[in-house]
């Protein structure tokens, strides 16, 4: 093996959670410091922000993952040279002055558009020295269309320019009290997966093992997860993105588990792919492969890490694609090699064939998940999460569940 | 009380979610129908949906909530006057060719505006009677402004036409077997807090009651979760939208649960507050009012369906604040009194004072949520849904829940 695992931490406590929340409120001047010198270079006087990981991560303010949806414009913050401004109705007001305490609350209940002059003039106080808001930076991937026009038209002197990634590449770039919060998670999915393991019976059925692989989770550390737990057996695993169904776990077939949990805002990510009593020589054959191309994927790394270089994404997604594409599948591993993971179960970096090509950001956090999916045959996938980081010379496996043969339910 | 109580149904079984989606297949040409004369009238050739929830209504593909952030363009989809197109890539196309299958299926990788104008070119097949895509419907509040002007910028001939609410207004009317599905959501909900009601004890925190009331639902026909369980307790429930703490229950304060279950993609939403222990006489007293401008709602709406006439969504707010206006708590009750709820946990109509004003549509189904917060001391909110059908003559409590004072933990 060519990489390093993580010691596996200990599930939170209350004074680990409230360590890192006080190590987001002291990281977040130096974050807001990065984002200003982009809103410089870009001549923006301003930021606009509606995606709740970059609401968490400049202002303290918490939402869960969906939450969006009925908050409204809670949640919604502005950055300016002088001060981070967030948005909250009544019945968010209480919970935005106790998370984001050095920001300025403004009430706003479903009444952003009209009193968008207003808003915009505020962010200049009195005694500042910075000009009006002529340039606004929005976030244009999640403000949608129709919000945007109501926005322009609400003060059409004001220029909005559209923003992607600005705050996305700060978040790529973990600080440690970050990586240790991911690896806590990752550490909760490893003790709830071990425990199912034990207790998994043929005749169960995806569903089942799915909730008991959650409840697991979610009793021992993890505030939420990351996202819905995928259990899939036999031909299912097929299916790379499938929802756990009624179908019962079979002896001979490969059982995959792709899940996380959350831990104080941030996720881990990992897929196991098990074998139900007595393996066929099919499957343990497909394993082997993306288990090399896995290894392929971490050598490259572990040799950038020690010559402190920077490979880029796609060196990486090919390193792991040529295994697979010499034992003859290449056809059949349709996705990206990898993800970053942080507030956001995907974020960047991207590592794949389609994305941009760019070095690996660090230290950062990704997965690495290789997959060779035979359309209603069976499937494989192992993934891990990595800690990526050149400066520090680390590299480190943070998922530790065993990634060897193994062999349940008999 | 002026409103009757749903019959409460069942578990659902497997073959009731084989039913549902039967009738869904069954319902989908009138529901294209009325969104083509829709589209007819605006003088678009197509519609273009990326909103999940409009995705399982048109065209049957399933994507759980939220896993739109991962799925990328799959689960996109046209209207055109001649067919239904869905958009994934190959995670998902076993998938969407199952859960879809009068959809013709377009495989979109991460490329979608290199694909646009083909895509749209496209829907206008061979021996089509209808004239080329000149002018395009798309979901302006669910498409992002920067996918906005990748795609119009990708087919500058072709008109986007920002469309917001076409298809959620055909949601707002329930066909049976959708009411019949947040029916049996409800009595999922319903029995898991009858269940949790008698194991409460002082000291149990916030976090272990949300916990236990998930597990509850999950176990007994809940798919997932509407939203995640609320649980706030004493002053904590003055937080409208607080979010479970560690807080433990405590005698003589109230306890505030507000949660939902999904059965076969379809929503409960409901709160109750209960006492533990010996309700002090100031919450009892909070609580009366509450329940008593829920009452003046019911009432209203009960007199509108004996009339067979359609209410404004403002005229029933009304009813209900006024009651808590007069109790001398105007400045407490600072949301609307209810929301529309299917595939959706919020969704039209929308009944509240800042809502358009609107005659409500029929049948529908929505909540009913009065509610009055003392900032740091208490909070009061009682929540049912409800189905409103004047030309049926039906208006139904959905959840049954008992409304009454009920004390737990004693």
């Amino acid at each position: 093996m060519s990489i390093v695992e993580a010691p596996r931490v200990a599930a939170p406590t209350p004074h680990d959670l409230e360590r890192w929340r006080q190590a987001d409120r002291g990281a977040r001047p130096a974050r807001l410091a990065r984002l200003r010198e982009r809103l410089e270079r870009e001549s923006v006087q301003a930021y606009f922000g509606v995606r709740r990981e970059n609401t968490r991560y400049l202002t303290g303010f918490e939402l869960a993952d969906g939450e969006e949806k009925v908050a409204g414009n809670s949640g919604q913050f502005f950055v300016s040279a002088d001060e981070v401004v967030v948005l909250a109705d009544s019945r968010y007001s209480v919970q935005a002055a106790e998370q984001a305490p050095d920001a300025r609350l403004e009430m706003v209940y479903q009444d952003l558009a009209s009193r968008w002059p207003e808003l915009l003039a505020s962010l200049r106080p009195r005694g500042s020295t910075a000009g009006p808001v002529t340039r606004l930076a929005v976030e244009a991937g999640f403000v949608s269309h129709a919000t945007w026009q109501r926005l322009a038209d609400a003060a059409p002197d004001v220029e909005l320019v559209a923003a992607e990634g600005w705050v996305e590449e700060l978040r790529a770039i973990k600080e440690p009290a970050e990586t240790e919060r991911i690896q806590a998670a990752c550490a909760v999915a490893d003790r709830a997966l071990e425990r199912l393991a034990e207790t998994i019976r043929p005749g169960q059925t995806e569903q089942e093992l799915a909730l008991q692989l959650e409840f697991e989770m979610r009793t021992a550390g993890a505030e939420a997860l990351a996202f819905e737990v995928a259990c899939l057996s036999g031909p299912r695993a097929a299916l790379p993105h499938g929802s756990p169904g009624s179908r019962g776990v079979t002896a001979g077939e490969v059982l995959l588990f792709d899940f996380g949990a959350q831990v104080c805002g941030y996720r881990s990510d990992m897929t196991r792919t098990l074998f139900v009593d007595e393996p066929s020589a099919r499957d343990v054959l497909i394993y082997a492969i993306v288990q090399q191309a896995q290894e392929a994927a971490f050598a490259a790394l572990a040799r950038a890490v020690a010559a402190g270089e920077q490979p880029t994404n796609r060196t990486i997604d090919a390193a792991a694609r040529l295994v697979i594409a010499d034992a003859g599948h290449g056809d059949r591993f349709g996705h990206g090699l990898g993800h970053g993971i942080g507030l956001a179960t995907h974020e960047l970096p991207s590592l794949g064939r389609l994305a941009p090509e760019a070095p690996l950001p660090s230290p950062t956090v990704f997965s690495v998940e290789p997959g060779i999916y035979l359309d209603s045959i069976t499937g494989v996938r192992i993934e891990d999460l990595v800690l990526f980081d050149t400066d520090g010379r680390r590299f480190e496996r943070l998922t530790t569940f065993a990634r060897e043969v193994t062999v349940v339910g008999a």
